[in-house]
């Protein structure tokens, strides 16, 4: 995504997408489509950033299934992680997630 | 999904996701990880209600294609549909993509 946070976001609900629009964002769905992938975003939201080392038991998934995962979730831009010795640190990035937040938010008023 | 809209929605960032939390937010965005079913989406979110009849042209896809991707939607709880004829007429339910949308949303002040 090229957008900045500021940029108006594009809506699923306000307006016809584009093909583009759509692949753009079904790709950053397809990253949440996941129950062990969506507990280990919130695992590492519930903190600055999170050492890798930290994920696997609280996930109760084996090490390759949590570092693919991890992979997925940095490929969609949702997280991204620093290297520091042997492991990788996580956080989350908030401005990729607020895109897809406000892509399928209601317009103001709707649910009243 | 039980909750109404009043309730507060679980949170992928507020607090670790249990597993049945996350089992049913991820089929929540399975629905929503395809270009195709994203562009129905905003193409029936467009008005108060379309006949699927309406939906083939636009979307550039062959009516099987379009009939799979608005049964996976109603399936997922995203619309709804009556039929009245030959045609099911469809209309997008609010409260399951609010649902969608909260639980991915930033808590107030953290993209500032």
């Amino acid at each position: 995504m090229s957008q900045t946070p500021g940029e108006p976001a594009c809506s699923v609900l306000a307006a016809p997408l584009t093909a583009t629009e759509a692949a753009e964002l079904a790709s950053g769905f397809a990253a949440l489509a996941d129950p062990g992938r969506l507990r280990l975003l919130s695992l590492i939201a519930a903190r600055p950033e999170v050492c890798a080392c930290a994920l696997v038991e609280p996930l109760g998934k084996s090490q390759p299934t949590v570092s693919h995962h991890l992979k997925v979730l940095t490929e969609a831009g949702l997280i991204t992680g620093d290297k520091r010795g042997r492991w990788i640190w996580y956080r989350v990035v908030p401005q990729r997630l607020d895109l897809l937040s406000r892509a399928i938010e209601q317009p103001a008023g709707a649910l009243a």
